[in-house]
Order: structure tokens, then C-alpha cells, then sequence
């Protein structure tokens, strides 16, 4: 015999046991919550997940999550067309949106070349990014991808494609973090932020 | 402006996050995956909530889940009604069913009297346990409940309620876990496997 007693909680439980990170034990502390704590509350996460699933699009420019065709950063008359972030996934575009420093427009790759996962050129939105900047002619594209190894063979893959391309190819800032004592910074990291050393002015917050 | 660029995520971010022990982070990253699989997935996930919400239903005999009015324990014709289990909630009762050596029926409190929660027996399924008692009859009730003190104290109300109903009123075993080793037992339940000692035949299995 199944040791679920109903058909019903079994189903929820296998559904969501399959999200990450969440096996069959936390799965089922879940639906037994849900179960416990008033009806709306499962059926309005229910309900959103659906539609969140079935409406959501994908901005034809970007590539970011939108409600409509154009996502709303593209759609903003106040954003720096001239400058496009390349970012390899939307919760990057969260954090530099989070920082308020950053005007311009972005462009989710959707990934990062990895060919350890089986991750070509191809499998990323990089043609489309290939063609905009060819299109819009924007002044810069700054990449903004992770400090690994996978992140720097892909920065160098893009700077191949679109150094010909009339834009200034830039990457953000790599170096000590503020608030590191140095003592404790790796000497890659350390090395290359004496190599790439900057004038004093620029760091003086404005 | 909102970090997030989508209505729709940001409300299925907010309902997923409603969930124990998922905070904003982990459910951007579960909305995420979502997005990034079939939809299938989603939609699945979403609907069987829904169901399982809207169409579980409780025991009336024993107030365990079930799709029912009365769940496929206390329905099952193979099951001894003169045994009653009670327990605190329907995940003691997946543990109880997965051992394979109880055939029984079950009660289920639906949680422990905890004056600290502000949980009295008011709150729980003993009422209907007294009254189901005295109705059916049964030889035997057995205690299964925490070993802390609130089900301890919970034990000693269900006693005091039961005793003169005529059932022998039982708790499970305690003692040593098969398995331990006795230098790093605690010593109240060692004190207490020694007071409680039992005749040898009853520990070779049967």
C-alpha cells in the first residue's frame, strides 16, 4: 500500500518535488502546509504559477522576461539606447537595476558558453545580439558576465564578433571589492587590480 | 522602479515565497526554472495545487486527508478497529504505515497541546477522539505522540480523558534506538530503558 492517503496530496507532492532543491520530504512539508493554512493561499500560488507560465513573453529585443512584446527597460524613452549591458541571465539585470547606477538598455544571453554542459555559441542569444548591434549602432557594449572561466571565454567570443562592429567593446570593473581588506584578496584578483591600476579621481563617488 | 520586469513573475515570486522556508531568492529561482522548462511543468504544478486544495477532504472517522469522506484506512475491511493510534499529525501516519507492522486505525489530533503556541486541547481533534471511543469501543488506544514534554503533557490529558472508557490506553515503546550505542545514549532514556526493562523473547523478531 501507498503510505499517501490521498491520490490527490500524492500529485502535489511529485509536482513539486521536482523544482530544484526541494526533494519529497520538504515537498510534502509544503502541501501539508497548504493544506493547513486557508484556500486561497493555495490556489492564488496555484493560479499565479499558471499564469505566469502561460502569459509571460520574452522582450523581442532583449530577450528579458516581459508582459508584452517590448519589455518595459526597451520601451522606456528615458533609457540610453546607446549603451547595451550584455548580462547572461534576468537576475543580473535585477542586480544592476538594483544598483541605480546603470541608464542603458540590456541583452540576455540566456547563458554563458560552457562547453563542460554542452553550451555552444548557438545555444545563446548571441546572433540576435550580433544583429542589434549591427542595426542600432549603439556607441558601447558593455559586457557584464561572470569572472570565471566560462565568463571570460565568452567575453572573448563576443569581443571577436563585435569588435568590427563601430562600438567601444567594454567589461565591467574587476577588482578588490569595497569594503576587502587587502590581506585577505586573492593574488589573481590583487595582481590584476595593481595591473589595471586607475586614476584617483575615478573613484570618488559622484 | 520594481527590479522586476514582469508583472507575472513578480506575483508568482511573492505567492511561492509564502512558503516555509522559501524567502524572495529562492522563489525568483524556482519562478525562474519554471520558466526555463516545458510548460507543461508549470501548468502541471499549478493545477494539482489548485485540486488538491479544493477537493481534499478530511476523514470524518479519523481526520486524516483523503479524497474521500472516509480515507482508504478506515475504509480498508482488513484493518483491526479495535486498535486506534493516535497521532499528531498525517506525516507520523506515512511513518507509522511505512514500518508495515501496524494494522490498525488512526486518529489524527492534527498537532500536540503546547500552552507556549498557544495550543490547548480545545484546538485539537480530542473531542471527537473521546466521543469516537466511547462509541466504538475499541481494546486498545495507543499513544504514539513526541517524546518532549508537550507530548508528554498531551499523553497525560488523553489519559485522564480515556481511562475510564474502558479501552487499555498504551504508549509506543521508548528505550535505545536499534542501532545506538549505549555510551552515547542520554541518560534520561537510559535511566528509564533500565526501569522499563522488558523479558528478552519480546525483542527477537517475529
Amino acid at each position: 500500500m501507498n503510505s499517501y492517503s490521498s491520490k490527490l496530496l500524492e500529485e502535489a507532492v511529485n509536482e513539486l518535488s521536482r523544482l530544484p532543491g526541494i526533494g519529497k520530504k520538504t515537498a510534502l512539508r509544503l502541501a501539508l502546509y497548504l493544506l493547513k493554512k486557508d484556500k486561497p493561499i493555495a490556489i492564488t500560488l496555484g493560479e499565479s504559477l499558471i499564469r505566469m507560465r502561460s502569459e509571460i513573453q520574452f522582450c523581442k529585443k532583449c530577450y528579458n522576461i516581459s508582459d508584452a512584446e517590448i519589455c518595459n527597460i526597451c520601451a522606456n524613452p528615458k533609457r540610453n539606447t546607446d549603451l547595451i549591458c550584455v548580462v547572461e541571465d534576468i537576475r543580473d539585470v535585477m542586480a544592476i537595476e538594483n544598483t541605480g547606477q546603470y541608464n542603458g538598455v540590456y541583452h540576455i544571453l540566456g547563458g554563458i558558453i560552457s562547453p563542460i554542459d554542452g553550451i555552444g555559441p548557438n545555444d545563446l542569444n548571441i546572433e540576435p545580439l550580433v544583429k542589434r548591434v549591427g542595426e542600432d549602432q549603439p556607441q558601447e557594449v558593455v559586457m557584464a558576465l561572470s569572472t570565471t572561466i566560462e565568463g571570460d571565454t565568452t567575453n572573448f567570443y563576443l569581443f571577436k564578433r563585435l569588435k568590427d562592429s563601430g562600438a567601444k567593446i567594454t567589461t565591467i570593473a574587476r577588482g578588490i571589492s569595497i569594503g576587502d581588506e587587502l590581506e585577505y584578496a586573492d593574488e589573481v584578483t590583487l595582481g590584476r587590480s595593481i595591473l589595471n591600476r586607475m586614476p584617483y579621481e575615478n573613484t570618488i563617488e559622484r
